[in-house]
């Protein structure tokens, strides 16, 4: 409940939460709306509290009873979620237990919200996307088939040579105004959270490993490849599946060419290609001499 | 709705879509039956006019009341959609409102078919699919999780260093006999309506830019990138994960080595590889040489 | 029914495969209970002989009536699908019919389960995957959007120019405690089946063509591309967005860096690199070699 709550304040801070009422018998949702005390409450109503709501057909007292079809799109809802009563769940959209949807939230029809997912206000989901595991800010796009928050590729070989998995339990933090393209997958940290800073916007079919940071307004072409625990400064911005290896940093307002292939730390500003990446002027070179061989 | 005529009527040009009819009640679909009379309509009946489709459960007079349940498959869809009585639409599919299927179309589980979507006959498409701003032929095959018609990759910064979204609100257009590839991805257009030719096949994780334009009975092996505004006559086959810069033309009867990337246009049929993409017998002598490096 | 006994068989043999129980009225599934007696069938019971199980809504006779709700998370499966009843079908999730869920299976929201297809117990099956034309084995993970059993990428071009589909008919069968990444595709076989070894670890975006063969503990990093009919040995490794061509060999114990891409078997153990792949020493002194020019 703390990391619950933690997310919830998180989410009040950045983005005008409004309109999110916990249901009267549920206590620890008055928690949920002391948190959003500090943010624009303005309306004090879900879904789950509406009368409005009903409950799927069939059933005899298992789990599955305790979801709803929202008024608003058809779509269904476990009646532990938050929903902003503006919020639009189409028919065959799933939202699972505690999540929190904002104000204005549109999620497609196929689309599966997991649970304590936090989205913020006037965010857009398209079909057949996949959430878990995050919080995700406002005014975001995502796109189609977009997937964020499932486990990253980390393993250990034990002695006998079987592959054991390493823990992947935190969460991946999507800012405000954030587009995510259609197909790209996003995984959750492991040491740290996975981030995308404010306005930074992501292409198709990108990756980016668990633990990476971009910052904020970078961009991301796609087939772009992030490996795991990557930083990157503001302002990056990587062209067509340009790749980035695991645990390299690139500072600030630095372009990579399309296609190029960061191995090593980037710190200075400017443009850069190739594989290994240099700066852009001598990889142009390269690209000449080999031309010319 | 001249947009959605528009399309109705280039469906009915190219392809056979046979008993397609409107509800009587609703005047505008008395038009989409005067488009189609261009073509072989032979039947007359829609899911929607049939007594045996059954009303989703639940409900107080809001939107989603308008979803029915398809007898045959049992999926979803809106009651204003046109969908042939031949069309199978399985469970856990969805299809939106003015969406058109034609005869013996195959809607596969957990797929959505958005607004106004449009697909001619015998096409089958697989499970999670997501169809929107897009017309789709006949006889295609689209394979599962594939996104077609979401919005394309294009920002402004504008004077604070904010990005801002270009419009994206042209269609996808998928001509006859495409075969479209698992994951795979097609924006829709921004200047131009995205079009891939008839008898064009493409791979699995394929991206493919806003504006772009494939023509007929061309090749795309698996995870090729095309950039936006790219340009292909006909019979231009990509090797796997072959790229193409954007705006770039290529002429028809060319083919890309595997892994190769086109950054100008390509003006003579023949074989090209390499990055940037040259002549093959070019390029095989530049792998040679930096083998002796 | 031949070839579904077949792979029953291989999962009871490969898996401890319990819990799983044909209805008696069903005499097919008697055939199916006997091929399990060589395993270790301990319990007798499935959500389809389970009074329990709630038909779904409406209907009129038709096929889709044949579907009800899972009371062990509220997803939708089919009649004839043999559920072991400690698997969970989360809400959306649709399961086709003759489909086989091992004990502890645990289906999330908006996944799809293929006609026919199997998996193992304690497989974790995360939100809008596609499975079909497949065997998956026992303690697997397969994330978020992955794609399996999808149709190869096969043509003949004909006397006119036309494309014609190759068949595709054989499946893809995936190892014990394999996983597999979000949006990762893996294709069905058409002259052999697909096969993932047992241990494999596959991360996000992979391409795994038609008729590939993956041995046991293998790990395929993020983008990496398989073409059709390749054949790993077992322990090969494979750096992000890697690439091996169609019908190329690895022998075991092979790795691979980076962004390489492998055109001619390998047949020796080692580290390789670059494109086309060599020997890492080699390929470093290529790089070296480049970065002078």
């Amino acid at each position: 409940m703390a990391v619950h709550l933690r997310k919830l304040a998180a989410l009040g801070a950045s983005s005008s939460v409004a309109h999110l009422l916990p249901k009267p018998k549920r206590p620890e949702k008055l928690n949920l709306l002391a948190a959003f005390a500090v943010g624009s409450v303005r309306g004090v109503s879900t879904c789950s509290a509406d009368a409005s709501a009903s409950r799927l057909d069939g059933g005899n007292g298992t789990n599955y009873q305790e979801f709803l079809r929202c008024p608003n799109g058809g779509g269904t809802f476990h009646e532990s979620a938050c929903i902003d009563p503006t919020a639009l769940i189409e028919v065959g959209a799933v939202v699972h237990p505690k999540a929190v949807l904002g104000a204005h939230v549109h999620v497609g029809s196929g689309t599966v919200i997991g649970p304590a997912v936090t989205v913020g206000p006037s965010t857009k989901i398209g079909y057949n996307v996949s959430l878990g595991n995050c919080t995700v800010g406002g005014s975001c796009i995502i796109h189609n088939g977009a997937c964020i928050g499932q486990d990253g590729f980390g393993f250990l070989v034990d002695e006998s040579g079987n592959m054991l998995k390493k823990p992947q339990m935190l969460n991946a933090r999507i800012g405000d105004n954030v587009e995510i393209g259609a197909n790209t997958c996003i995984d959750r940290g492991s040491w740290r959270d996975t981030v995308i800073g404010d306005w930074s916007k992501i292409d198709n079919l990108v990756q980016i490993g668990h633990n990476a940071v971009i910052g904020k307004s970078c961009i991301l072409c796609g087939q772009v490849g992030i490996a795991g625990s990557v930083t990157f400064g503001d302002y990056v911005t990587l062209g067509g599946r340009a790749a980035v290896r695991d645990h390299v940093s690139i500072t600030s307002k630095v372009r990579l060419a399309a296609n190029s292939c960061v191995t090593k730390d980037i710190k200075e500003p400017g443009d850069y290609g190739g594989f290994p990446a240099v700066p852009i002027g001598i990889w142009r070179r390269q690209v000449v001499a080999r031309g010319r061989s």
